[in-house]
């Protein structure tokens, strides 16, 4: 049995949807960790177990602390915070945070180094553009020395994760063209998280696929912040989402152009070199098609890399489960580096299928 | 209630696969056929109701005939055959029908002109090359006139269908390259029949989505073909087909590059006059996202078109259902049209939602 | 072709829900009928293609009015109304219907014969007792004459019409003890409507099952009503729904006791006996397990009757469409029988599958 | 991290249906077992990796040996031996292993006291009846002691597990009639295993239900056998399996009689003594509903307990996940046990969802 010491004491700020009761469900089970605040300012005063029944089926009965208003958040018992809020609605929470306590944030409030990237994607001011300064895009296995030296991460979006995997080392290394990427990808409906909206009721998603967001994505930013980042200049991408009748999942088809005489072993070797010895991201054999199924409830990422029949392109096929390496499993991937702690702990499950 | 004569005496030579069960479903209410005949050699002797239940649901008992082996066919009754054959199985027996037998194949056995390229592709001697000639690929909307006349029409795959639509106007239009054309396309499992294999088992499938047959399904060549002749030269494209958790339904993400000083405006509109008046081919209006859903069960395709974040690039969206205009359907319409009848008798139903 | 006239002027009244579009797809086809008015309070002035995008796709462009108030209705033009309102607000505008308007509720308002019943159960005062009067319970294959004279029909809930068809002729016959029988049935998401609620998600429904209403559904008193007249007392039931992860389709497994000496094959032969001819409603051989996929999106109803293997115990087994039979295709079949047309006119869909 | 020294020597032979791949993903995290061999005899040579390909996304290089021969196996390095075998096939292999290993059995062959019965329900011989004195049914909190001391254990099946939780205890303590218990079963599609049948392909499953092996289920007499000993005499039950549209889970409602005057805050209070402290079993809360997806992926069971509107009469709603707690959770269980390890070892991941 694991030997548990639970020595950091966490806070999960917006607790009540999805990604939060994720972010429960590892921690929960993380042998370093004691849950000692969960928020969720309109469910406050209930049990997350009644929120979420799954999380009252533990081995023994969890001793979960109830969900509270953020406001009455006791800060100086606090050594790391994971913000599960709204955009929009971090600003404000993180900036009062005591410099003590680490800041992992899930939504988009921190992610983009130009405040005005944020405005006009999200439509909002930025709330704290000082603290902005200080986040760091938590791509775990593309920024590790920044992210364990950073007081605030701000963690990828689920598609964002899922392509800038395999882009980014080749755009690094200059085997594609970065301004002929074009990423079709399909989510489960879990993405969207548990508001209620039409098109989240199951009528309106089983049984049927169609894309949304068409050219106005905001994940495309973010992609392009990193591939920018990656090729040294200003680049776009085409990025289109489909909404998949699946609750788990990203698979992400990329369509990539090979540039400075790259052959597609050329990018399998790059991928190959780039992820050797991570212990959650890797690169299939020739041949093998990644599944979403495959990574399910795994912190895992699949990378599989095939020619294309047109000449001089390739084909990126990229898998995780968007709230594991998505979403929620990247997050306690960063608090463990951030903390010292070895990076797999908590997240050594497997995945599940079927 | 119809006026119904059923003058035209049809046999369903392949009919326990599922595009052979929807020809049933869609003409056993079509007011001008008689089924005088169904074959499927390995269930010869049941009933087609105990092979598909569904189709003994009827409003009153469907008068049909039970199934035969094909051997067994009398072929001086029938006006008209359907092939739902698999593929290198239909050339012997078409080869056989009488000269007064109109002939309609859902298998991909007379779809190339070229029977070298169905060699390489399928792996099999084409055993029918004079027949060949006389087939016309079955895209209704696109070879109306020479369908018409035709004994032997060659309806197209599914994929075919969903992606030659939008792209075939725009081609011969000279308003994109045919040479960066990306089909990202997802399919509902029907569309690998009822066979027993293990990728199409329920726990395969469900809750996730991969994609198959990387840079080498056998309908690229089918689209080629068709590409080819709208370009006037050999092109090439790229096509991903992806396997869906759901029964019916195809969407191809079309990704292309306008040519010739053409804008998405220029793109919309040719499709638009291309298809007005089309019983089955609806544009939807700008900013429209077409989804399988809305075309579930009917001949209906749509098509959507939207302008991309990469400067001179385009998205084409289409939508059908892979066993109605995908297959069945369509071949019900093309024999409306080579029998003379309008085109929509047998066709008209709503989609079914949700 | 249908000769088509279009004589009988309907309006829907609450069109935006899914029996309401459920409504209008199966009556866009209707040869008789002329869609003269739809209504929708909180999306009046939208076109019903755009709440529902897939009653846009007909083979013609489908001359539906738009969506308006139904303060607006101009009663004077319309010859029968259906009524898709939620429970407690049909009252109000059924009674303001003018005498010549034949009124087809599918809601529950006026389901019960005992307006206490209806208070009692659905926490609210009966708005309209003196019409209560005039309400004849639609179950169509039970009570046809009635039907056809009436100017008001309430039609039955989903549960109970799967629950009624194959338990009134048993207990009538008293075949079966009244005070013995459990329904435990199951149902598609669809049957909870369109209405933005958490447990309609996709992701709280796909991928599982669970009981609701348990000991406490309002269709308990409905079914109980209609077992009583058949008993000629009091009775109470057992009924227990759960929610399934499909959009279709209602399974009632039903448990019964035998009595008066019956044996399972009394059963069978007095419900081949009871629905001998019926057009939509069918006792399945022995042997023969019906499935809801075998008759999704027709007004088709299938039994089975099973010898348990407790001694003097049979099990019955229902299965309809909760949209068609179980809602919109059984209201317009009894528009049909309360217009003097041929009972299946329009209703003549095959069931859909896969 | 856990302490991990890997002591107990296993191997699972019949390691390519889901079964044994669900023992897999939980054997290879599990701390005190070192996985020595894996056989399947057709695909013997390959890695499960490649039968499997979410076994090959662990978080370390998983040293999994590969598929063998069961004929090849080395007895000697092996203390515990897990069947996944088709029935009829573990009788001949148990038979042949030596003394010093453990046998858990998760195929029906052992769970007969009678073989007489087996037989009858199998159609076959009883291979090894001597054995079969040996066996002890292994429904872990139902026979913890002879668990514990058993060297061959059958483990229940998937129903019978869901089912006998509720309803030993009640008839053990007879506060229920054991001559009137009506179980209406709900399944995953992985019951059915990972063999190529029509039934089980997703076109045949998705957006439906029916029942199947209605009044002849080979779960039916394992249900009875365990009732039977409860009781003290012969009885026989309704036990009724329908296949639900989802990979895992089973839902079991069970409609029971009260006896001696029992109430149920009787049956209620039964449960909650019985299975207090357990850490895989709980009575959930008055009014709360278990649904499979709280138990997803966890070996936990939970049990509702409700009056009925029928006088005299209660309804039990017990779940689980038919591949953990159904089958390979519940046979680690039972290994723990044989072996004096922590019986939660292994098996304390969290249920996923959504």
């Amino acid at each position: 049995m694991a030997s548990v010491d639970r020595s950091v004491r966490v806070a999960v700020i917006g607790a009540s949807g999805y990604t939060g009761a994720e972010l429960v469900r590892l921690l929960a089970r993380h042998p370093d960790v004691a849950l000692v605040a969960l928020t969720a300012d309109r469910k406050a005063g209930r049990s997350l177990a009644e929120v979420f029944p799954h999380l009252a089926a533990g081995v023994d009965e969890l001793a979960l602390p109830p969900l509270a208003t953020t406001e009455a958040l006791d800060w100086s018992g606090i050594d790391v915070a994971f913000f599960g809020l709204p955009h929009g609605t971090t600003h404000a929470v993180a900036a009062q945070a005591p410099a003590h306590v680490k800041l992992i944030d899930l939504s988009p409030d921190f992610r983009f180094v130009d405040p005005e990237t944020y405005s006009r994607w999200y439509g909002l001011a930025h709330g704290a553009p000082a603290l902005q300064t200080e986040a760091m895009y938590g791509l775990t296995e593309l920024a590790r020395p920044d992210i364990a030296a950073a007081r605030l991460v701000a963690c990828p979006g689920c598609y964002p994760t899922a392509s800038l995997l395999p882009l980014v080392p080749l755009v690094r290394a200059g085997l594609i063209d970065a301004d002929d990427i074009i990423i079709d990808a399909k989510s489960g409906v879990s993405g969207a998280g548990r508001a209620l909206k039409e098109g989240s009721l199951y009528a309106e998603v089983a049984e049927g696929v169609h894309a949304y967001g068409v050219a106005g994505h905001r994940h495309a930013p973010e992609i392009e912040q990193a591939i920018a980042q990656a090729a040294g200049r200003t680049v776009m991408v085409n990025f289109t989402p489909h909404l998949m009748p699946m609750n788990r999942g990203i698979l992400a088809s990329i369509y990539v152009r090979l540039s400075g005489g790259a052959t597609v072993d050329d990018l399998r070797e790059r991928l190959v070199a780039a992820y050797r010895g991570e212990p959650f991201v890797r690169v299939v054999g020739e041949g093998v098609i990644p599944a979403t199924r495959h990574v399910r409830g795994s912190n895992q990422a699949r990378i599989g890399v095939f020619a294309d029949r047109l000449p001089q392109r390739a084909i990126l096929l990229s898998v995780i489960d968007n709230l594991v390496k998505g979403a929620s499993g990247q997050a306690v991937q960063n608090m463990n580096l951030m903390c010292g702690l070895p990076e797999i702990t908590g997240l050594e499950q497997q995945p599940l299928f079927p």
